[in-house]
């Protein structure tokens, strides 16, 4: 059976342009299976872009053929790339961060860049190209339905040569009851928050669920948050409108109230500039 | 033929959520047809969820396999279940609530709670449960795979356990010329608002299309709307931005403005709050 | 293998109005593919559902079975029908504006009323008809699963009856160096503003990528926009936050603000009451 396509981009779905992309995969080949990531990554948000393909990629099978289309330097420089991924599963996306998160978990095996005298969907008019549609969503269809080997994308260049978001290295200060990190992303739609901690690298505190932990969140250092806040398991473990911290299921701490959104209710949204300090200590 | 999955959620496209059960659908077996409900139920809303399983039910092929997560009680003590409908079609969902319309529409044969230890995605890490992911949607991917049968969920308990919104026994109160219900959903995209009378009931009522009938809504007691309205049989029936009564395509009445918002142009909402009384009698 | 069908509507996908239609396909055949063009078209606009067809359309296999419903005059007397393309492609809509641009662009060979004594689909309750999952998605389903060739739709009737919309008359005038037109669409999302000029008419003005040109748009004759704009072959062009006017990949010209919205960035809308003037010159 031939790999299923799995799409991302900022698209929206509310015009015709994924489906645009669908209809020239289902050109390239009928049989193909092709699914929606999300089409709501925050415009020409490549962070988020990162985040999402992480997010999503270990829970499809190996060997899917991903798309990621979120490309705020369309027609310029940016290399158009297919990575292969250590589990064997491919991204095709522009190479201008999109791949950061991947590139350090899973890790990549391979990059090539888009021959596009030979990838790209010879339209019928001369019109300006609609990159997502004609090169990444062509290429990614002609890789799933087996008409081209990985081998024949383009030519192949340095992993090391991969363009990294540059917030991926804000690295975290963990110690024994204590964290320091920031909040460089959400969910949007429930209002969570999400630290720049992992699950994994959290034990280091020595916290338990159950904890009560001092929480403060500053903007250019400026206060914004300060106030105990539970270390739970799930949201049933605080009164509805209360907020909590927990190990998020995308693998990061996450801060969120219960029936509520932590990010309305606290006034907090993210970025660089969004700091946070986690205190033990506070159990009676 | 596999039957196809259907999945509802609260969680939204905008993000990985949906992405991410699909996968672990995928992964469990690469031939699954999976389909979208709607991902936009309000959030935590379970009176909503339930309307919704009882709207679209009624549409798919017999067997088919649907998953609904509108879980506000995530980790907490609810039941996770499937439930085989009368009419074989299988819902795999938190029990507290959502079961509610289709236990009185289509009718539940046999209620089971998921055994985790059995039914319970694999995954890598041993952070946090995502329930829709892990529990709910792998449980659903393993029943239309065909990898168990039914009997192999987890153990039956009895159908009269099954959890129902209280909002669905505020019955209304019906007689010819003469009806009293309440608000209780409505398609916020259209804006159109939905009756608790079905299209049934209210034949009692012995109205007929092109019957201009007097309606008063009231929020908490106090009059909102106390206006002539007609009961039409399609939008086309009364002047653009008019206001309509008619027999809704899911079997309850609806009140609409053609080419308008109801709710909007009248400040409307939906709730247990909000009565209506409908009266005949203006004629000419 | 069979055509896939391709739904639009403006129903959005946050109830279960669209999984309603697939489901009835599925019962129809389960073999069928469905996949979503948008269902986000304004609400009742079908003008900017006849330009969501033709801007899709050739991106699908010839053959593909369409379904388009945005119908404010559903239940009134407008025809309901399938449109036979010159490439094979079929659109099954109500026949009330929603085929404009195809008449225009690839043609129609033959269209037929839907004869609902054959082609809607017999649900168990006497309710108000759901024109989008009764007719015209049944009628769809059954001309993909090749249940009922084209001919069986229903009658047919003059290609010179079809409904069209009157804005496609509102004709753009060009001239070596000056070109007048309409703003009649955009996409929302991204704030991007269609002239109804197309790239491939704007070779006239004899204006090549790079130049400067003068924009002035008014509303109701009213300037709002009077500034130069670069003519860019892609949105890196020009610096960030920049205007730009740009030949667009649906084959028509549309201006933008590189990763910003030229719509909320200049309070600009469509219709017809905005008028676009060009003129060349500016360069240096």
């Amino acid at each position: 059976m031939k790999p299923a396509i799995l799409i991302q981009t900022d698209f929206s779905g509310t015009w015709s342009a994924v489906a645009e992309m669908k209809g020239v995969m289902k050109i390239v080949d009928p049989e193909l299976e092709i699914f929606d990531l999300t089409h709501d990554i925050r415009k020409f948000d490549v962070w988020e872009a990162s985040l999402s393909l992480d997010a999503a990629e270990p829970y499809w099978p190996k060997g899917t053929v991903i798309v990621s289309v979120v490309d705020p330097g369309v027609g310029t420089a940016r290399r158009a790339c297919a990575a292969k991924l250590n589990d064997g599963t491919i991204v095709v996306t522009p190479d201008n961060g999109s791949l950061t998160h991947l590139l350090h978990s899973v890790g990549i095996a391979e990059v090539r860049e888009i021959d596009e005298s030979v990838n790209r969907y010879p339209a019928n008019e001369t019109v300006s190209v609609f990159h997502g549609r004609d090169i990444f969503g062509y290429c990614a269809a002609r890789l799933a339905a087996g008409i081209i080997p990985f081998e024949e994308v383009g030519p192949a260049y340095p992993v090391s040569e991969i363009t990294e978001c540059e917030e991926y290295y804000l690295r975290p200060v963990l110690a024994a009851g204590c964290a320091q990190g920031h909040l460089l992303s959400g969910t949007r739609h429930f209002g969570s928050i999400t630290l720049n901690i992992s699950n994994r690298e959290f034990a280091v505190c020595g916290f338990v669920p159950g904890d009560l932990l001092q929480i403060t969140i500053a903007r250019n250092g400026e206060p914004v948050f300060d106030q105990p806040v539970r270390y739970a398991n799930t949201f049933g473990d605080v009164a509805e409108g209360e907020p909590l911290l927990y190990a998020g299921s995308s693998g990061w701490l996450c801060l969120d109230v219960n029936r509520g959104s932590f990010s309305e209710q606290y006034g907090i949204d993210t970025g660089k500039e969004w700091t946070i300090m986690i205190k033990g200590g506070l159990n009676i």
